[in-house]
């Protein structure tokens, strides 16, 4: 069994875990775009203390290329906890993010995104360079 | 000689590596607001194999509270390394990034910053709950 | 295309990103055990500014269970990079880790790896709760 | 306020958050050298989902010089999390870790640990190449 067969893939619409990615379908090569992940775009998820979204990590291939870039990594940390106990802190933070990226050439957006305890959900997205 | 004397800050409009915090000054309790964290406001901050931002940590302290918040992590990891040799490849990372956050109490933000090369640096900003 | 097809996998003895789980066979429920992961355990891979492996996760499966856990994370972030230029500086991390951990269910281990210029690799080991 | 002002630190033989740092005193240039790190060394902490440690980072300084690398870091991320309920989980990491790095020169190694209700703690560790 392979770390590949672990990570869920579902439509984001129907299943609140999928990442969704969010940024143009076509851009220029070597102009900074803007580029949201996030968890629950249709379907809320929790934030608690016991259960939450711990990251979203983003990944580029371009096309015709042998490897697939790191592009960036959201982590998600704070949700509640305290030393007066779970969910009374005074700090949450919310499962999206945006950044900014430029590429040279066509290829695909990868998501991988990781719930405490629901484990791992990918989602992906072609980019056109035109 | 502490970690903390490592740390190096400044002001944002005259030195590139200070992280600039932009989000409202006065938020409602638990509502989430939008926060961005960026390098090169003014001043840009190359983007190279050799020499780029590696992350910026969030943390927040609540007014009167005894402990200091994790709230979110960026890590920007794509700088045009390629087989074909630095600066060769297809994709970059911006040093920026917006996440969201909700808070209970007033308390104050803090950036921490990582160039490759030029080491940690911190920037903060106090927001009132209304 | 889905993430799991791009995360590459082979023999770590012939291929030498890929990353080595070193740890017992068998354990006792709720006792901590050290794992090791590694890149490099037969053959050497290059660490330099422009070349290296950034980090190694750790997840584990257990055997009955519909979720995996993100267990561990290594990042090895010092390749010698410095204002003097690349790899005149004065410090390296090696691609490898201990840390340890305990289970309460027999199941699997996996380790991700990523090299920046090479990409994902991955590798997983069954581990018996006795 | 600065971040730095938010760092605390303390005896590690009477304060259970500090990171203790376990290198050689002494070293050779460009040999690699083992160093651990961890929480409670003479005082447990406790691992739960709702109190843990969150992660380690490490940073060295070279003496004479101007700037603090990134050297690792090590995020625990299993704290028996489970969908039914806190604590109820399967795996659990424990707050400590070793790795391999190389230095050219003498200087100071610093560990900064968060824990996720106790927040930020600091100590460090003169090596000296020989
Ligand atoms: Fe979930
Ligand atoms: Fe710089
Ligand atoms: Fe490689
Ligand atoms: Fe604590």
């Amino acid at each position: 069994m392979s770390l590949s067969e672990r990570i869920q893939s579902a439509d984001w619409k129907a299943e609140k875990h999928v990442p969704v990615i969010d940024c143009p379908d076509s851009v220029k090569a070597d102009e900074l775009f803007e580029v949201k992940v996030s968890i629950g775009k249709e379907i809320a998820h929790p934030n608690t203390t016991e259960h939450h979204i711990k990251w979203i990590k983003v990944f580029f291939h371009p096309d015709g290329e042998k490897f697939t870039y790191d592009v960036a990594t959201f982590e998600f940390n704070a949700h509640g906890e305290a030393v007066a106990g779970p969910n009374q802190g005074s700090v949450w933070t919310h499962h999206a993010g945006n950044f900014w990226m430029k590429i040279k050439k066509s290829g695909t957006m990868y998501a991988l995104a990781y719930c405490n305890i629901h484990g791992l959900w990918e989602s992906s997205k072609k980019i056109t360079v035109a």
